[in-house]
């Protein structure tokens, strides 16, 4: 049996550092180097993970960007999760689904089911539809070692519109937070952590204190660090010292940063544009490590 | 250019009923007469189609059963969209998305854009990461005379968990609905009618009849009609007297009832079973044609 997800990512982190590379394919921003238009995406993520390789615990696949180059685009999402995982790289398949009964289970099958599935280490969710549509989540989670992250507070400024919504005094995300923390222990796993993550903007760092209050075993997916703005401190705000005094207790994702750094659309060879990238991941992990070795 | 989406979608109810067909593809409950396991899909619900033209107004295919398939199950909600499209049928794709800033735009193009998105008519949105996550998804719908079907009440128990919660004094499905009610005027047509539609769960009678004056110009999703256990009443419970004196405003989804009646499964011929379907389909279609006529 393999280990729980949640001791898996958490190892990866010790060893690695916390960062996620996020995998937001922009053809109009990728290298001619790599080719033209779409075609382009899928020998530039390669790359991209060759050079994720002890730089990154984890990559996150945002579905929007493949699924928007239709059924090929779903089916290289598949693949770049088979070959990051063939890399030793945990998966986070960012979907953000959400639904109820047997079209959750649908997707759970779909994100964290062995083949036709994704097979993924985890998957994002979106809890509005309550706790009844996460359950397919969990239980999938549960069965097959896996990570479930439940969008709690995200990063973005409209997530004040409803998650921040005062609801009997507390707001709305807290209640979130309230609704899935008896669940957490089914994804724990021996380190003390749950795989059972909370999806944490790193543009909130004092909410994401508060969060590590409600939810002291959950793991965070901590979006917003880099290109939208919110610096290291803040993206690891709701880290808790570790076994090694270092902060730990998540992941911090970046997409744009690393993957289109300044300059490197413009590299003139593999070899340039591979450093400029590799620099960038780098600047990020060692930005990284200086917030949680504090 | 054609038709608003609001406009084509009333018209069509106007025409058939409101009935919608909801595509819940799942292998074991289709009749072998199709095939062994997924291959069986694509003929099945290919007949499902030509039965539901002149007995529904639109057709809802739900993505998580097809993502179960991988990309050849994604592959296959997009030719059913454009074979349900051909045959007159209005396509809502129900994935219940919900991001940000580009992978909205991701989403939104993959949803409503043309090949090789989905192309879809309308789409279902997940609203919790506020409107800014929703902007894409109503840009693309304006532009293409699309619609947006915004999740504000679901039909499942859990709904209570977060759109019940009480928020300054109204529950935060209200607050959903306050939120998008600015922006209905973008997407709507000739009749008055907006294609920013709203679900409204069959199984909250009530509360869709508070919607209706939240947001009087949005046509209505409504789920959980059917094998859900709400009856047509309530689940018309948010429409309002149109031009003919009938009660319109939207359209009732039906699923499992309809694609999987009693006998239909070990039915002996196609012959059997497109009787058996298409009787299901006219026993909806005339029960919820009897609430409207009220």
């Amino acid at each position: 049996m393999p280990a729980a997800f949640a001791d898996r990512l958490i190892e990866a982190t010790r060893r690695t550092g916390p960062l996620c590379v996020g995998l937001d394919p922009i053809a109009e921003h990728i290298p001619a180097l790599f080719g033209r238009d779409e075609r382009a995406i899928a020998p530039f993520l390669t790359e991209i993970l060759d050079l994720a390789v002890d730089r990154a615990a984890a990559v996150k696949p945002q579905l929007g960007f493949f699924e928007a180059s239709g059924a090929e685009g779903f089916r290289l999402a598949h693949e770049l999760t088979r070959e990051a995982q063939g890399r030793g790289l945990i998966v986070l398949v960012d979907g953000k689904r959400g639904d109820v009964g047997s079209t959750a289970e649908g997707y759970a099958r779909a994100l964290l089911g062995a083949k036709p599935g994704f097979d993924a280490d985890a998957a994002t969710v979106n809890p509005y539809l309550g706790l009844d549509s996460l359950e397919p989540f969990l239980k999938a989670a549960e069965d097959r070692r896996k990570g479930v992250a439940v969008l709690v507070r995200t990063s973005n400024p409209g997530a004040r519109d409803i998650q921040g919504l005062q609801a009997d005094g507390a707001p709305v995300w807290t209640h979130v937070a309230r609704m899935i923390a008896p669940e957490t222990d089914r994804l724990a796993g021996e380190s003390g952590w749950s795989g059972l993550m909370a999806v944490a903007g790193a543009t909130w760092p004092a909410e994401a204190q508060e969060l590590r209050r409600l939810l002291p075993r959950s793991l965070f997916l901590v979006p917003g660090y880099g290109a939208q703005g919110a610096g290291a401190r803040d993206a690891v705000a709701g880290f808790v010292p570790g076994p090694h005094g270092r902060l730990e207790g998540g992941i911090v994702s970046s997409s744009r940063a690393i993957l289109y750094p300044h300059g490197a659309q413009t590299a003139s060879s593999l070899d340039d544009w591979r450093a400029l990238v590799g620099q960038a991941m780098d600047r990020a992990k060692v930005d990284l490590e200086a917030a949680i070795a504090r």
